[in-house]
């Protein structure tokens, strides 16, 4: 079954609104075995919402609309509906109870713009809206089904779930959709792509590989569509056996969580403690791992050593080495690891010390030059990174390969 | 000229990936006086591209499109474009030259993968790609335009800021726009209306206002159309004056400047310096000061003091107050910012101490419950807020209140 989301309103064509009901409605709906085939956002007028239906007549089986349901005058969905499927808009009683209640709750006055919208084509089912005023609207015409809500996130999410999925599964024999995201750091899509090419070449049709690549990550999506769940489940999960088989290091976990909360867990289970030292990342790691809930458990905190001074006074790093080697140098970068853990008692330091640019670099170090250091209750390591122009994606791309580190000392593969 | 965007990928159709890119090709769009009047997210299949071009022909003059460009096998676009407009794979030279740069400074071997990506179709204009290997395609046919570009966002951005838009306003003739955007920080978007309201009701129909809010952050843009560009400045800009004139305190900068980069330019200005002691924070603070570059001319440092312990060891702290009021409180905060001044020896310092959430909320001081505090070279002050249940947000309000405190004692209004 195929499905296509029309999300009606001018404030997703000026970008105003991130469209963001759309992708979780896709995510729903896959979960639920349907393929989403069409996404579209197009203004709220008569012209542009009826073509909009009649292209969408010719790619899908399922039509799922939001926005323009509510009171005020440009949301003009309601009516266009009727007019598109010959129906007349006539008072539905129970819907307006639930508007009456609802505005008895939040003491409000019910008005004649409220009364009107109780009103729906007499060829809908009307879908209860338990979260606001409209009611969702469900049609069939020509064998397809269309749906309309209003794209009030809470509104359209208690629709969805309680209504619509629920519908569309009981009336449609759904096939199965399966997938697996592996999480690959470190290396570009290309390379990447030539490692695992034997593997990719011998995908069955009906499993497919998408590669979504981020700044330093790569992420590696298996989709398979089939009419037995656990076939499709242990055939998918073969060829993610075999991706990793290929690539074991670069892989830090699977289905989309973050390199920070892979860290984190790996923390957790093992019961030890991390801090930082960061020069170039300015702090990006500290945010990072306590972005994560309950990150204080293993992390105790970090020295921001943006000035050299800092690094000397509460670091430990030798004025020696850095009058020597200059601040971007493995010397420097892992007394600054070593420092860290002896100043905040933590069994674990990662540091950072690179010109993140635009500006600052040389000959000898251009933009992009980053050293990271790991110390460990037994010894410190250190990487040169060769990086691009963008700050950024520079103080990112850094942050995740110092947390990357820790990973694989934490995990040897 | 209306514009439709045409965004390609499966990973935006399972909801894995929210169009984001379309979003903002759309606000930079209507800035430069350019109607988007379709948005669409389609699979990477040669059906889907060709149908959507197609219909794309019969809705807009100018059709850009982003997505299916990288090095992989799942990336098509650039072959269904040279068959859709009856053009042939040549190879591009200097985009091979770039991919080349590109992989040197990263010290990368280039594959045969990375030399087809340097081949463009003969019949479009290639546009130079400064921040990835992929260049942007333009095809002028049937009295249209179509661009094509790489999906991933920073090398998208780059291209629609230095090579499309340019392009469009070149070759179309566009009538004058002129846009203002007034940032405030601390009050939400109703509040605010109802302080402006006066002069919203006495905007020329010509002048439109738009309040775009984002956590913590209300952008109010005024955009004005007409044909004298020199007149159309003038009006914006005393209708900017007279807004400037109802909420003075609550703007901190014009056309889309951070928080931090304001604060940055008035340290700068005087010569003053800053560090940061984060608790809840958690290093954001540090990292949105060391996102500009040049920072390390003001910025020498932070403590990130997530466990109490770094709070007394590393920040002066006094154990007794930690122990009679607890982490987050006036007294500790306060003690947090003028430690990290003293420790780093600058002239102000920042702190935050606060319950991020979700988890470790309490009846006296539930999720949200956030202090912060500012030390000057005589004095320390302190405030309390009151934020809500979601741990990204709370952090970022928090980290923007503090360096609003800076902002405000640097420049009193």
């Amino acid at each position: 079954m195929k499905v296509e989301i029309i999300s009606i309103g001018d404030e997703l064509l000026i970008g105003q609104v991130v469209n963001t009901n759309a992708s979780w409605m896709a995510e729903e709906l896959n979960k639920a075995g349907l393929a989403v085939v069409h996404i579209e956002a197009i203004s709220d007028d008569s012209e542009s919402i009826k073509n909009a239906l009649d292209h969408a007549y010719l790619r899908a089986d399922i039509i799922l609309m939001t926005g323009g349901l509510g009171p005020t005058k440009d949301d003009i969905t309601k009516s266009v509906l009727a007019e598109y499927f010959n129906s007349k808009l006539v008072f539905h009683e129970p819907s307006f109870r639930q508007v009456e209640q609802l505005f008895k709750v939040r003491n409000y006055k019910v008005t004649d713009v409220n009364r009107r919208q109780a009103e729906i084509p007499d060829k809908c089912i009307p879908l209860h809206n338990k979260n606001g005023t409209a009611p969702g609207m469900w049609f069939e015409e020509k064998g397809k089904v269309y749906v309309s809500m209003p794209g009030v996130p809470f509104e359209m999410h208690a629709l969805m779930t309680y209504q619509i999925i629920p519908r569309l599964m009981n009336q449609f024999h759904l096939g199965h959709i399966f997938h697996k995201t592996i999480m690959t750091f470190g290396m570009g899509e290309s390379r990447l792509a030539g490692m695992i090419e034997d593997v990719e070449d011998n995908l069955p049709t009906h499993i497919k590989l998408a590669y979504l690549p981020q700044p330093g990550i790569v992420r590696l999506r298996l989709t398979g569509s089939g009419s037995d769940k656990k076939i499709l489940e242990t055939e998918v999960c073969h060829f993610v056996d075999l991706i990793r088989q290929k690539v074991p290091a670069l892989i830090f976990g699977y289905d989309d969580i973050s390199m920070e909360e892979v860290v984190g867990r790996q923390l957790n289970e093992k019961l030890k403690t991390v801090a930082t030292a960061e020069s170039c990342t300015g702090g990006y790691m500290a945010h990072l791992i306590t972005g994560i809930s309950g990150s204080s458990d293993y992390f105790k905190g970090s020295i921001i050593a943006y000035a050299n001074e800092v690094k000397v006074r509460h670091l430990g790093v030798l004025q020696d080495d850095l009058d020597k080697h200059g601040a971007v140098s493995r010397e420097v970068v892992e007394q600054m690891a070593r420092g860290v853990t002896q100043q905040l008692g933590t069994d674990y330091g990662l540091a950072t010390s690179g010109i993140a640019g635009p500006d600052g670099g040389t000959e000898e170090k251009p933009v992009g030059t980053v050293w990271i250091a790991l110390a460990t209750p037994n010894k410190v390591i250190s990487r040169l990174l060769h990086l691009g122009e963008h700050r950024g994606r520079n103080i990112r791309i850094s942050a995740l390969a110092a947390l990357n580190m820790l990973r694989l000392e934490l995990n040897p593969v």
